[in-house]
Parts: structure tokens; C-alpha cells; sequence
């Protein structure tokens, strides 16, 4: 898989010690890193400098959906460079409205209008901003156990760790999710799960009064916070609920949008349609930094007369948007979602419950398309998760056997691109059982 | 000029009407837009899709500063997309640790690490994030007039009317900066409108408690707030202040920075030395999204042990980090740098010191490089700024001239590309001339 070219003399020591000279990276402590290095792609498989191979199964931040390089999309980018690469976003260019309208045909009726960002975090804080004008009313609720990005409102509208050093906004409610493996209402069943759940969001509504909440912002699927998938009814009653207080619904389709779950949008699956989607990563797969809010046509008439205030520099970005173009044409052409939703039924998903039948570490294994989480514990009946030594000791094993794992806590996501093949999901697997068998 | 490929085969008004039906814009109602087409461009001039001509004296939101379309950042895009579009920040890529090389080439010493982010915004969000964690300190002090972003607090720290409606972060303090043509400190020499402006900023500081105050942030020049250059002392000052407080100084140089002013900082003119340097636009010319922060070494150091508890998927995109690289070669080659300032220096601060003598409309011209605001008043005794309406003709004067012009308030801001020449220099400062004539 020697296919692309020589593109640097640089070993891999090169780059990591120019890496640790120069680079801060996210969410780390800076002093001890040591960056795995990249060169290249193709399809699923990434290699470094010295053309040591991995298959990648983490996606890049669960982002590439159509895959490393794909020359379609490639293609867009280089010919839209050529025509003109920037343009403020006061000014119409053609390629933009191409982007928006191609996005908005794949979404629900009466959402046709898109506002552009530069990645998912600026796409909630303009969904958000959206909400509170359009209603008039000040407080957003999310979930615990979940992730929105790391600006503003949005890294405090996040329910993960990540929230707690950066509370700086205000207005911002948090709630429990469902989560049958370790739930937090006593519950049975996922359809108690599920109930539970909804009487914990709409009690919080009513104590926290309903008529000063603008919106109820969720991941459709909880990603980094476990692939956690809705059980039957939840999304629905959501729905109902925010219907019955004049409460809007943002769905953050940010990493579970454009495929990864085998439909175009995550909530394609479930009996609900958002006000304001948040998008980013699946749109284009990050060839270029890119993000937005479809906005139905009731909160954009808002706007027709009143000024939206937000807006940003690199709005609906030439390049950006050539590169949506031509990664949801391809999509469109060649099956891409499709193959995921196959991908999910009858090869990750049968293939993951085998390694669940074999190894007891693993807890529970849920998901859909290509995007599924193994929750590793040390012990099936208490639950404990696997320590953090041992997780360690198992990205390690992974990455010896060439495979580029996604690891959050004590869970290996499963996320590969939505091109994979069959036969690039049975190498993982046995790649998975021989990690896991030498635990 | 017709070197451009032909690109498309819609009119102008088929790019409208796609925009109109699907594309939400910033900073506006939407209702009434009819936004101005742009196809193509190459060094300081742009066309639409009828291959109509514009000087482009707004650079694209003061964005553009390498020009429009320069051949080798250009092609720094194309090879890095034929190489690896997109990789998450968590890995190392050769070309990565290359732009944050090229950076800190041009910081002052002692600062020799970047936090990559997708543009200004997030860049000073990740600058205030950095602050507040380094010092302990929550409260961050910035000015009215000034711009620093559309997110949750960048949004907040902003000082003109954009700030009003999205006032959902806490622990922002505001103050006046110095202006001396309209001042907020009775001051009758810039001298004294220095001493006066630090006067208040350090009253400042003591009434809501040194020891609460994480950092200053300042646009050195405030641009879209009118390119309003310190008076002499003034940045020294601030610094002295801040040193005398254990606060930071964090110095947007979003617009100012990289070429704009005729220095590779705006700060460089000055004596001032920040902690940490918010970056964008002319980075790469906003030819992909992407910005930054260049972090002292004594911060950074606070984060080797300790997790830095911000970061995004796009961050160091390698795209972006091409068009980084081939655009400061590009700058250092080419003199560009060099260029800013002799065009500021001996063509458009002449000749707009011309115009003023010769129309009493215009009530004072201020700048350097290529950076400049003419300050339109409808009288030049009380100085009273001229009118909306009268501002609208004076848009369309110079549109229908060929003129693609920056207006903001009662403003025509100067902002050529760096690149531009004094003969594109005189055909502005002509178009200039006639439609104020024409006034």
C-alpha cells in the first residue's frame, strides 16, 4: 500500500522533536508527550514517516467518514483553490450556496437555510445564540456525559470533565442522559430507562422554570461520552416535552452526523426532528476546517428583519465549502452511507458481540454503522471499569499490531471510516481478540 | 486582467438567488440581503461571475494580506492535499511543527510555542483559557471599541454593540482605550490622552481588585473599531501596569498582525512585549480557517504537568499549516512585509492626507502600512459623523467606480493587500476623491 510519494526526509524523530519544540497540543499536559507522527493516508490506512502502516480505526478524532484522500474531495479542494481561495462572508459566491443546498437535501423538511462555522464548537455556540433570540429566554440544557466543543458556551454546555476548569458562562443547566449499563435511575429495562430518564429531564424543567429555557441541546448519539444509543422512546419525548414548554431542540450531529451511524444524520433513526442542527467533522471529513447550524425556516424568519449577531471572518469558506460538495456527492455516488449501515449490521456488530462472548473484560459493546464502543471492566458484575493502566497496556497492544485505536476512559470506540471494507473490519477484530487475549 | 479560468456558467443573479434560498449570513437580517457576487480574484483585484472588476481596497474583511490568489500558497495547498488532508492534533505532522517554526521566527524571544486553532475567535478564547489558568485569576479586562470573535467569551470581551445581545460569559471588564479624536478623557495632546488612558485602566484594575485580574487583552491597533493607533507611551504603559499587577498581556493581533501594519506584528512599532498573541487573517490570508495563539514560555511551562483543558479536532490542520508555511516564505521572499510599509509611508498616507485637505467631510485619516480609517464627519468643528444614508451613497459611489470598499460606521477604512502597489494605490485614492466629491 506504498501509494502515495515521498513527501519528507524526515524520520520520525525529526518531526517529534520539531513537534515538541513548537506545537501545543490539546487537552494535554505538554511535558511528557510523545506524538505519534503521520505522513499519509488512504482509504482506512494512515502511515508515518517511515511508512510503518496502521489500519485506522479511530477516524482522526471520529472525523475522516469518507476515508483518507479521497480524490474526489481532493480534487474539490484543489480546484476550488485555484478559482479563488477566500471570500468575506458578506459577499455571495456560487460554491457556497452548492454546499448549503446539497447539505439541506439531506434534512428534514422546512430546514433550509445554513449558517457556515469553522468547526462543531463555533456551529453550538451559533445554535445556541440562535435558541436564546428566538425565543426570548436565556438557559440552555444538556446532558452530563457529553461533549459540545471548548469555546464559550460550548465547552460549559459539555458534560464531561472538560466543562469543569473552563465555567465561565453562565445560564447553562445539566441533566442525566439514559445509560442502561450504569444508569442513573434505578432502572430495569431500557424502556424504564428511557421513561425514567424523560421524568428527570421534564421535573428539571419545571424547577428550573420552564418558561426561561430556550433550548434542550443534545448529542443525538452521546460519542466521546460512550456511543451512548437512545433507548426506544427517549428522543421522542424529548421532543414532545420541549414541544409542550416552548422549548427548542439542538441536535449535535457534530461526530454522529453525515454516515458514521449508517444514516445521513444520526436522528434519522429516531421518531424526532431538531429545530437547529449542529454540524462539523462528517460534512467534508475535516479536509478543511468546516462547521454550521441548519436552521429551520421558522427560527431563520426570526432574522428577517432583526440582525443576527454572530457571525465570523471565515464564514462559509470557498475551499470549505467545495470540499462539502464534493465529499456529499461522493457519498451520495458511491453508497458511503449505505456501506456503513452494512458495516454495522453485519460485520462490527455481530463481530464485536463474538469478542464479548469470548473475553470477559469486555462489559457491554453498543452502536450502530460505524460507530460502536466496547466498555472494558474489570469485573462483569460490579461493573468496574478497567483501570487506567490496563487501558494503557491495551493502546499499546493495539498500536504494535498496526492498529490506530479510539480510547476514551475505559472504552475502545470502534469508528473507523464509513468506507471500510469487510475485509478491513476482520483484520480489526482479530487484531481486538489478540489485544484483549493478551491482556 | 480576464487570467482567471472561466469558472461557472451562472450569472450573477443565479448566485443571489442560491445564496438567498439557502445561505444564513453574518451579522445581518436576512431578509433584505442582496449580497455582492465574487468569483475570482488574483493580487488586489476580484471579479464576479460576469467578469465585472473590483479594486479590492477591504481585502476580504482586512484578511487578504498576501493578495488574492498568490501562486505559491496556492500550491503549498494542493501538494499538502495530495499529501494528507487532515489528521487529528494529537498526532505530529512534519508540516505542523514547520508553520509553528515559521511563526516564531517573528516572535519576540521567549515565545516559542503555538496552541493552533480555526481562527481568531477560538484563538482568543484559548488565550483567555491559558491566562486564567496560569495566573488562577478569573477576570479578564479588554476595551470598548474593540473586536475579539463571535464566541461565548470572546463575543463577551468584545467591546462595540456586538457584544450587547450575547452576554453570557461572566468576569469581563471593560474600559476606554485612548482616541484621541473623539476622547473620553478631556485630553488636549496625545500625550496627555495616554497618560489619562492608563490613569483610568489602572483606577480600573485597583476598584475591581488587582489580584482578580487574569489578563489585558488588547487589539494593539483596534481595527474594525477604527484603526486606532496607541499614542505615544501608551502600550509601554499598559505593560508597566500589568507587570506592576502580576496580569497578563494578551495582544489580538487577528487583524493587525502579519504584514498589515508594515511590521510582522503591529506590537513590533511599539515598546511593548505580550505574554501571549492571538493570530488569524494574515497568517495565511484566510485562504483555509485557521488561527492561533503564540504562548511565552513561562506560560507553557504551566502546562508540562498539568492537562491544558482546551483543544479541537481541526487544530494544526496540515492544510492550514501549508498555507501558513508558503504564505510567510512567500512574505519573507517577496518583501511584502517591507511593501505594507513603504505603500502606507510614502502613497496612502500622503495621499489621504490629500483628500483631507481637499474635502471637508473628512475629519481625520489615521494609520500605518496598510491600515488606515478615514473618519467622515457631516462637520468638522463638533464632529459629528456623517449619516448612515450619506455612508450608503458614498458605498455605492465607490462600488459603481470599481472600488470593493471597508466601510464601518461613519468610516472608509484604507485595506489594501499588502502587496498592492502605488499605482493600484493611486486609482483608489482617485475613486476616493471622486465619489467624496460626488458626496
Amino acid at each position: 500500500m506504498n501509494s502515495a510519494p515521498p513527501t519528507s526526509n524526515h524520520s520520525n524523530a525529526e518531526t517529534v522533536a520539531l513537534d515538541r519544540e513548537h506545537v501545543f497540543h490539546s487537552w494535554s499536559a505538554q511535558g511528557a508527550l510523545n506524538p505519534m507522527v503521520l505522513e499519509g493516508g488512504l482509504g482506512c490506512t494512515v502511515w508515518d514517516n517511515e511508512r510503518n502502516e496502521f489500519l485506522d480505526f479511530s477516524s482522526q478524532l471520529v472525523n475522516v467518514n469518507i476515508g483518507h484522500q479521497h480524490p474526489a474531495v481532493i480534487a474539490g479542494i484543489k480546484t476550488q483553490a485555484d478559482l479563488m481561495a477566500t471570500v468575506a462572508p458578506a459577499h455571495a459566491i456560487h460554491i457556497r450556496g452548492e454546499a448549503a443546498r446539497k447539505i439541506t437535501a439531506h434534512t428534514p423538511a422546512g430546514m433550509n437555510r445554513v449558517f457556515f462555522t469553522n468547526g462543531g464548537a463555533d456551529a453550538i455556540e451559533n445554535a445556541i445564540r440562535m435558541a436564546r433570540l428566538h425565543t426570548g429566554r436565556d438557559k440552555i440544557i444538556s446532558r452530563y456525559r457529553s461533549y459540545h466543543g471548548n469555546t464559550g458556551s460550548a465547552i460549559v454546555a459539555t458534560g464531561d470533565w472538560r466543562r469543569i476548569p473552563n465555567e465561565y458562562a453562565r445560564a447553562h443547566v445539566h441533566v442525566f442522559g439514559p445509560y442502561q449499563y450504569r444508569s442513573e435511575f434505578w432502572a430495569d429495562s431500557p424502556e424504564q430507562e428511557s421513561e425514567r430518564a424523560l421524568h428527570h429531564l421534564e421535573r428539571t424543567i419545571q424547577a428550573e422554570g420552564s418558561a426561561s429555557i430556550a433550548a434542550i441541546l443534545l448529542e443525538t448519539i452521546p460519542g466521546t461520552a460512550g456511543v451512548l444509543i437512545p433507548p426506544p422512546g427517549y428522543l421522542a419525548g424529548v421532543r414532545a416535552i420541549a414541544d409542550k414548554y416552548g422549548i427548542l431542540v439542538i441536535l449535535d450531529e457534530v461526530m454522529a452526523g453525515f454516515g458514521r451511524t449508517g444514516d445521513w444524520f444520526a436522528f434519522d433513526a429516531f421518531d424526532i426532528t431538531p429545530d437547529l442542527i449542529a454540524f462539523a467533522k462528517g460534512v467534508n471529513s475535516g479536509y478543511i476546517p468546516v462547521g454550521g447550524v441548519v436552521i429551520s425556516d421558522e427560527i431563520a424568519a426570526t432574522f428577517d428583519e432583526r440582525v443576527f449577531p454572530g457571525g465570523l471572518t471565515y464564514s462559509g469558506h470557498p475551499i470549505g465549502a467545495a470540499s462539502i460538495v464534493a465529499s456529499i456527492t461522493a457519498m451520495e455516488d458511491e453508497g458511503i452511507i449505505e456501506n456503513a449501515a452494512m458495516i454495522g449490521r453485519d460485520h462490527i456488530g455481530p463481530g464485536l458481540a463474538a469478542l464479548a462472548e469470548k473475553h470477559e473484560c469486555i462489559g457491554e459493546v453498543r452502536g450502530r454503522g460505524v460507530f460502536w464502543a466496547m466498555e472494558l471492566v474489570a469485573n462483569r458484575n460490579t461493573r468496574e471499569p478497567l483501570s487506567a493502566a490496563d487501558m494503557g497496556k491495551l493502546k499499546g497492544a493495539l498500536v504494535q499490531r498496526g492498529l490506530l485505536p479510539f480510547i476514551a476512559e475505559n472504552r475502545i470506540h470502534v469508528v473507523p471510516p464509513a468506507v471500510v471494507t469487510p475485509e478491513e473490519v476482520a483484520r480489526a477484530l482479530a487484531i481486538y481478540d489478540e489485544a484483549l487475549g493478551a491482556l
